[in-house]
């Protein structure tokens, strides 16, 4: 059937454990490896939808968490789903919560039967138990769900992790039963921290409740280079060949070459997009931070190698001006040339696979 | 010979003083009676240009006091020219720092030489005289220049607007004198306050120097409605039909109509992008303040009349949502659109002319 969700391996490398796929949802097709651009709250910062989808992106990311909060999933349920309200016809992945977990560890109280938050907007009390996360995902009709997880820091000890993992295995499997729409797929989340046998648990024991596809969470939450890299190491070989695996929040693009190498599929990140309106740009020449001064007369394009609609009319000395002067349009031609040079480095390291 | 500033009468109105025109430029044409969309330190706020030029926008406006501070008008020079700089080859007007003198007037010094301004940015002084005006406007390489002007409030008296008359009608003899590039036109600026006799006397002395085009300043500073609309009826008839009139500032479409069956060919106004920022939208419903809680569930589009990309994609429901939300995308959406239907509002009426 068409609609439904599949993923197919079309190449593996001969020289690394890098490999090229395709998935296929409801939306569309993702070729993968692939980068998907945050949307949080249903809208990209500063790039509009129809310029994202133009410069190559086949699929973006929206927070549970915050289109929970507002505008709120009934609204958006109403509005005929989170595709036809944002307009965005390509697939869509909603995270399930589990990051704000850790990264609003001050404003939450984690117990078996769910988490409770004080919204970040407003001090409201909010409660996300995985039934409860997947019926939002649901009501907002992505095309990928996450299961509910907790994601520890990097520093938790191995007493807490394996606590932690716990949880997570016992939410992974109330999500699983909550999950009655055949047009969305539910991927798994491994967890297990810097611990390789917590690692290597909870990939087994998340792979026996079959999921559609598998995340690598609780990487990129402040463990070193070096951390993330073994922890991978040893990770990916244990997940089944036959379904995406997906990196959450990883990362630099060359962090992004090194897990293509290991064998993942699909990253996401706020990088090109913060750094955008930080004014860091990605060029094949290296980072440039557009602000600094040597850029005042520098009638250059940002970078030569890159063809976006930033590169292709702006010189580096008129983006300096945009982002001095507090334009607003500085942040949407950043931003458009950061997730251009983003799609375009995996669309090149896939097609060398 | 083409690259010249020329000004075709097309058709006047049988039932009023309405006029349809063309203005050729040496970075095209303009139809008239037309909207220009202001671009104040080289970029729409939250607009790209190609987007703009899509939406049918033949003109943008520039400003010079702003240009000379960031990023100088020797930079703009250096990339090649403004057009150049900002990536929009359609015609440019730049004004000439006059309003600033009005916006500006605790910031500034009036002599006979000219201004002099402590920087709205960093307090460093700046010395703007008609001369320095029209060369900074010549390295910028706008299609249509400005005279420096003293603008006074519309509550300025008979003595203190007739004295000022008298340097504005100085400082447009010096800025004639001080245009140089024919490739450039330069248009002189009606003054005279609320004060008939002022007003025809301005228009007849300026109209001795002989310029490419005339505009009204003085208005929209602050004085009724009644007072604007009395003004313009007897000023507009005392200058040329074969010369663009071009009404500074103004306004509410429902302004720019009246003004448009007064015989005013040209206009520019803050309302459509500022406003667009605020969520104050105009529709052919009227005004909608997006951020009003009853488009939480509404989703009809902002206006069924309108075709552009936000009309056609988007829901109030998820404008109110964007804004609420203060997401960047907000002010890319609501400003294509208020620009959108401001062209679109002067195109109809000139084509019913």
């Amino acid at each position: 059937m068409i609609n439904k969700f599949q993923f197919k391996l079309i190449k593996q490398s001969s020289k690394t454990q890098a490999r090229v796929g395709e998935i296929t949802t409801p939306h569309g097709k993702i070729k993968t490896p692939c980068f998907m651009p945050i949307a949080t709250a249903g809208a990209i910062r500063s790039l509009d939808f129809k310029t994202l989808s133009d410069l190559g992106a086949d699929i973006c990311l929206g927070n549970t968490y915050h289109l929970n909060l507002r505008p709120g999933d009934k609204i958006i349920n109403q509005a005929g789903g989170l595709h036809k309200y944002i307009g965005w016809q390509k697939p869509i992945l909603t995270d399930s919560g589990g990051y704000q977990v850790y990264s609003l560890a001050k404003r939450r109280r984690i117990t078996p039967r769910g988490v409770e938050f004080q919204s970040h907007l407003d001090g409201s009390t909010h409660f996300l138990s995985p039934e409860k996360s997947i019926k939002i995902q649901q009501y907002l009709g992505s095309d990928i769900m996450m299961v509910l997880d907790e994601c520890p820091p990097s520093t938790a000890n191995y007493d807490y992790t394996k606590k932690s993992l716990d949880l997570t295995l016992k939410w992974a499997s109330r999500c699983k039963k909550t999950h009655t729409n055949p047009r969305q797929a539910l991927f798994g989340i491994v967890q297990g921290g810097l611990f390789e046998e917590l690692r290597i648990k909870s990939s087994k024991e998340t792979q026996k409740l079959d999921f559609d596809g598998y995340a690598i969470g609780g990487l990129a939450v402040g463990e070193s280079h070096q951390d993330m890299y073994k922890v991978l190491k040893y990770t990916i070989p244990t997940l089944p060949e036959d379904k995406p695996r997906y990196l959450m929040g990883v990362g630099t693009p060359e962090n992004i070459a090194e897990a293509i190498e290991i064998g993942v599929d699909m990253f996401d990140c706020v990088l090109p997009t913060r750094n955008a309106r930080h004014g860091h740009l990605f060029t094949s020449e290296g980072i440039i931070r557009i602000k600094n001064n040597k850029y005042k007369n520098d009638f250059s394009s940002l970078d030569d190698q890159c063809k976006c609609y930033t590169c292709s009319n702006y010189t580096k000395s008129y983006l300096r001006h945009l982002i001095t002067n507090k334009e607003p349009m500085s942040m949407c031609l950043n931003t458009l040339h950061n997730l251009t040079y983003y799609i375009n480095y995996i669309a090149n390291i896939r097609n060398r696979i």
